[in-house]
C-alpha cells in the first residue's frame, strides 16, 4: 500500500495536538508545520516542538513569518490580551486577539510546502463551535480556501490529484475534542493554549482561550492538566 | 468625495509598474506592497523602490518572506534559470521558474495588510495571455481567491464591504500592456523583468521573461528601453 503523507498545522495548543494524533491514528505519516509569527510568547512553539517529537513526525518544519509588522492584533502587537470576558461577550464580537488573515497566510504556506513535497492532505485544527468567533475558522472559509488551492498549483494544470484540507475538529465541542485526544493518548499537560502565559509557561486561566479549555475539561469532570498547583 | 485607497502588489517589473500607473490614473491613492522572498537578485526590489517613489505612493511596505526555505523553484533556489526556450516550449509546460503558491502567499499578505489598513481594493498585475503558464495567474484562480478572501476577514462577519482583487492586465497581450503604460508615462527603462540579470542589472535577453518583453516592444516597433547598448 502506498504511504499516505499529511501536512499538519501544529501550534502546540490543545486542538492541533489532538489533530496530529488524529491524523496519525488514521494511518497518515505526518509532517508538522509550525509558524513563528511574532507571537508575544514562544512557549507555544516550544510545546509544538515537544509534541512533534512525541508523535515521531517525519519532519517538523518551522517557518518564521513576520505578522508583527502589520500590527492589528493583541497576539502580535503591544496590545493587552483581554481577560475575564463573559461567555456573552465572547459570543458577541471578534476579539482583539484575532490576527488578520492568519489562517489564510498559514494555509498558503502549507499549500506551497505541500506542493514542493507532493502532498495532497493538509490538516488544520480549526473549530467553529467552542471558539473565539474568528472568521477564518468557519467551514465556508475552509471550503473556499480548498477550492482556491485546487486552482493555484502546478498540479491543478498538469496533474489530476485533488488537494484536501482536513478539519476533523470543526464541528466538535471543546469537551469532544478533549475526549478524542484522551482516547488517542494525547498528553494535554504538554500543550499550551493560553494567549498570555507567564514566564513559567503557566496558563493565565482568565483569557478566552484558557476559559474555553478549562470549561471543556470541566464538562468531562476533569481538571486541565496544564494547570500546575 | 471620499478618498479611494488601493493596495498595489509591486514587483518592479513591467506589468506591476504599469498596474501602479493604471490604479493611480483611476483615482486611487496607492499603497505599494513588495516582497523580498529569497529572489536570486535584489535588483528587481531596488526597481520597485524607485518606481514607488516616482509614483508618489502614500506608503511602500516591503515584507521579507522566506520562500527560499521551501526550494522547488529556479527563482528561489540554486537551480539554473532556463534560457533560449522556443515559443512552443514556453507554451507547453510550466517552467522551473514557477515559485510554488507564490501569488497565493503574496495575496494572503496583501489581504492581511488590507484588513489592518481598512482597504478593499487590491491590484495585482497577473496576466494570462503573454505569460509563462503559471497556474496562479489565471482568472479562475483570482476569482476563487477573491471569494475566499471575502470569507476570511473580520469585515466578512461584522462589516458589509466587499474586497475586490483588480486584475486590469489579465486579458491583455504584452504589447497592449506596454501601450497602456506608455500612455500613462511609465518609464520602462527603470523596470526590471529579467529572471537572471547580471551584476549590472542588464537583462539577459534570453530567459522567458525577457523574450516576452522584447517581443511586446517589437510588436509596437520599439526597442526595450531597459536594454542599454
Amino acid at each position: 500500500m502506498k504511504e499516505k503523507i499529511a501536512l499538519i498545522l501544529l501550534s502546540g495548543g490543545l486542538d492541533s495536538s489532538t489533530l496530529l494524533a488524529y491524523a496519525k491514528s488514521h494511518g497518515f505519516t505526518c509532517i508538522a508545520l509550525s509558524f513563528e509569527y511574532g507571537q508575544r510568547h514562544h512557549i507555544e512553539l516550544k510545546a509544538a516542538i515537544e509534541i512533534a517529537k512525541l508523535n515521531e513526525v517525519r519532519e517538523h518544519k518551522i517557518i518564521n513569518i513576520n505578522l508583527r509588522s502589520f500590527g492589528g492584533s493583541a497576539l502580535t502587537a503591544e496590545i493587552d490580551v483581554p481577560k475575564h470576558r463573559s461567555q456573552e461577550e465572547m459570543d458577541q464580537e471578534i476579539p482583539i486577539t484575532y490576527v488578520p488573515a492568519r489562517n489564510t497566510i498559514f494555509l498558503s504556506y502549507a499549500l506551497a510546502y505541500a506542493e514542493v513535497m507532493d502532498i495532497y492532505d493538509i490538516f488544520i485544527g480549526v473549530n467553529a463551535v467552542d471558539y473565539s468567533g474568528y472568521p477564518d475558522c468557519r467551514p465556508e472559509f475552509i471550503e473556499a480556501f480548498e477550492k482556491m488551492a485546487n486552482l493555484a498549483t502546478k498540479n491543478s494544470i498538469e496533474g489530476n490529484k485533488k488537494l484536501k484540507i482536513h478539519t476533523p475538529l470543526i464541528d466538535l465541542k471543546k469537551s469532544q475534542i478533549i475526549s478524542m485526544g484522551l482516547s488517542l493518548d494525547v498528553d494535554y499537560s504538554k500543550t499550551v493554549t493560553c494567549y498570555d502565559p507567564g514566564e513559567s509557561g503557566q496558563p493565565c486561566q482568565v483569557c478566552d482561550s484558557c476559559k474555553l479549555r478549562i470549561k471543556g475539561f470541566a464538562e468531562l469532570g476533569l481538571k486541565d492538566p496544564a494547570i500546575k498547583n
